[in-house]
């Protein structure tokens, strides 16, 4: 008992997991690289293979219940967006603006026109209509983290394309609410016989586009005197305590307003600019951006290793589920490469549309909301729906990249 | 229900009290700073602060109940202990491992000493003697966080002090192990009748040193390798997560064999030289200390303030609860004064004994241990005892940083 009481640091177990995390991240990298493939889909398969060797042998630490793993992991994703954001400022943005506009709103009406028809042609004749809505709904979404890392690998985060792949990544998470919002409302509705939620809509759309105009006009005028403040303590070691503590409120306020985390960091990046970090950055002889590229370095990784490992491959194995899956996927890529078109101008499309390919955790979230929904006593999404909807979200998640980096190369 | 859904990240309240745990420990550690004290002497108190806002205004997240905060301080620790590692080398804390032996055995034996003596005269005639020695051994114990971090504000982590301060915390951690078995087993053989578990205690001491020895000599002749492989890898941003799942492995493999996993982390940074990674730094155009340092910067003060937020004041106002504690902190501060002393030679031994004063996380462990030890039904240490030890660590926790930084900054 006392032997076991001295052993039992629980944090150990963890330590030896995070190690074996960073080195299946690095060797999935390496061979990913070899094969000439974006590093990150390594990471990614590397997931999937420490999850399958857990199932085998179940003496490798479990990824999936480490609520280390998690709370790293999303710390990862954060820190990654909020370094991405930092690369650019706001006025580049908004001359990405107009083109970005479009790729979002195109990328979210025809991949949930495609998913819809898709879903209407395969589906038995018998099913409700909010099903197809739904489904459709789940292709629109955009998980800009996989992206963003292929972009950064390739040095193209700050081309004008890397832009507005991240314009309107962050645009689709304000449409993929409002699509959520209103699809779960008019299937709500239809089921219940009652009228569509027009004012929980407006509301709810008004609070995210409020939140985003706020902090990128006023935040960015008030961010000076906060950091001026700072600059004023002694302390040292204190830009980049100071500026991650700026990017979490902003993720936390944004999500206060029905944005994902992801997109007030990524925010918080985009405001801050050189000149209101410049006297810490002076004093302590290092730039932001280099203090926080070796947080990404540690943990993003985490974040994709982890992806890889919740992808649930044996229930995905059912012939119907994979018919259904692969075409999903096919037309949630056939829509957002036609979005990549809408961009217009000198533009590499390709680069664009395969930017916008990789659905990853927000389709999650649309799947658990449509399972969560209760019409007539069942869950809007049945089992079968569910693992086609996640297997295509998953086909997509992996195509993206593999496309990007392709793309990316040949120019 | 779908508003509070789509609100729901349950990350988005871990990044506002990262938040907050960061903007905290800063304005602590500013106005600890404007009166002269260590830095984390104001982010303990930040953390104290904290809790005692939480314990009124129910709406301040809760430090001590947040499994994130507790990662992240497990994480902080211990990479701030491979970061101090880093600083020396084998061969430099060889030369100071005869004073630092001759620190860590007084400053086992005289604390240990005085607190069963203080404890014999204080508790009432009734109490079993083993009650007196565990009292005894709790004071015996270093945590080397606390310090190590002054050093490293000072300037003098690298110093013929520093090193013998961690090298003695580093003995202490293994005789700590020693006298933790033989007291708890002394404890239930008198209890029992049995006779001394001398094997187990043998055993225990013998794998601890076993991993020690090879870690220093076998481990720092076959890191070199390790890395040189890593080198040929033609992924980027490789130094930093092999080098810290390297230190990760060792903090786990030492847990295995009985140390507090700082211990490993410290050995993976004593055994990593320059001329192993010069490669790989060469190529990513940084070093790795550099690339640890925004690691510590983030993490570090998050353990800070969460062991300042875990001290339960209210517990320890009761007079004789109290009378103890400072009795006992009083003891053990004069134990370890005396143990810097043994260190000899052209030393600062009052930059020493200050040193080696903070208990922290590690007499915590022994309080555990005695609580959950059975004599004839009824705990070793009964509440009256356990609030008095717990209050005795925390004044040489928050004495030790505050006697450090006047000692070093008087030279």
């Amino acid at each position: 008992m006392l032997m076991a009481l001295l052993n039992a640091d629980p944090f150990a177990g963890t330590l030896a997991l995070l190690a074996l995390v960073w080195l299946a991240a690095k060797v999935g990298g390496e061979i990913a690289l070899r094969v000439k493939l974006p590093a990150v889909t390594g990471e990614l398969a590397a997931g999937l293979a420490l999850a399958a060797l857990h199932h085998r042998f179940p003496g490798v630490p479990d990824l999936i219940t480490s609520p280390a793993a998690e709370i790293l992991a999303n710390l990862g994703v954060i820190i990654l967006m909020f370094a991405v954001g930092l690369e650019s400022t706001v006025p580049q943005m908004l001359k990405v603006g107009l083109p970005s506009l479009r790729v979002a709103v195109v990328g979210v009406v025809v991949p949930m026109a495609a998913g819809l028809g898709g879903s209407w042609a395969l589906l038995p004749s018998g099913t409700p209509f909010a099903v197809h809505l739904f489904i459709g709904a789940c292709l629109c979404a955009t998980s800009i983290g996989i992206s963003a890392q292929v972009l950064r690998e390739q040095g193209a985060g700050a081309s004008p394309e890397g832009r507005i792949i991240v314009g309107a990544a962050v645009m689709d998470d304000v449409l993929g609410l409002l699509v959520l919002v209103g699809v779960s409302g008019v299937a709500v509705a239809l089921a219940g016989g009652g009228g569509l939620p027009w004012a929980s809509l407006a509301k709810t759309l008004t609070l995210a586009l409020a939140f985003l105009a706020v902090a990128l006009t006023l935040g960015r005028r008030t961010t000076p005197f906060f950091f001026r403040f700072a600059s004023r303590f002694r302390s040292e070691q204190l830009l980049l305590p100071v500026a991650l503590a700026f990017a979490f409120l902003l993720a936390w306020l944004g999500n206060l307003a029905g944005l994902a985390p992801i997109v007030g960091a990524y925010a918080a990046g985009l405001i801050l600019e050189p000149a209101h970090v410049q006297f810490l950055e002076a004093r302590e002889e290092h730039e932001l951006e280099a203090l926080v590229h070796p947080l990404v370095v540690t943990f993003a990784p985490i974040f994709f290793v982890l992806m890889g490992a919740k992808v649930d491959v044996t229930a995905l194995l059912e012939p119907r589920t994979l018919l259904l899956a692969a075409l999903l996927a096919l037309l949630g890529i056939l829509g957002k490469f036609v979005a990549g078109y809408a961009a217009g101008g000198n533009l590499r499309s390709a680069v664009i549309g395969w930017g916008m390919v990789p659905r990853g955790e927000v389709g999650l979230i649309f799947v658990a909301t449509g399972s969560h929904l209760l019409i007539n006593g069942a869950p809007l999404l049945n089992g079968h729906v569910q693992a086609s909807i996640i297997g295509a979200l998953l086909l997509t998640t992996i195509a993206g990249p593999v496309g990007l980096g392709w793309v990316l190369r040949r120019r």
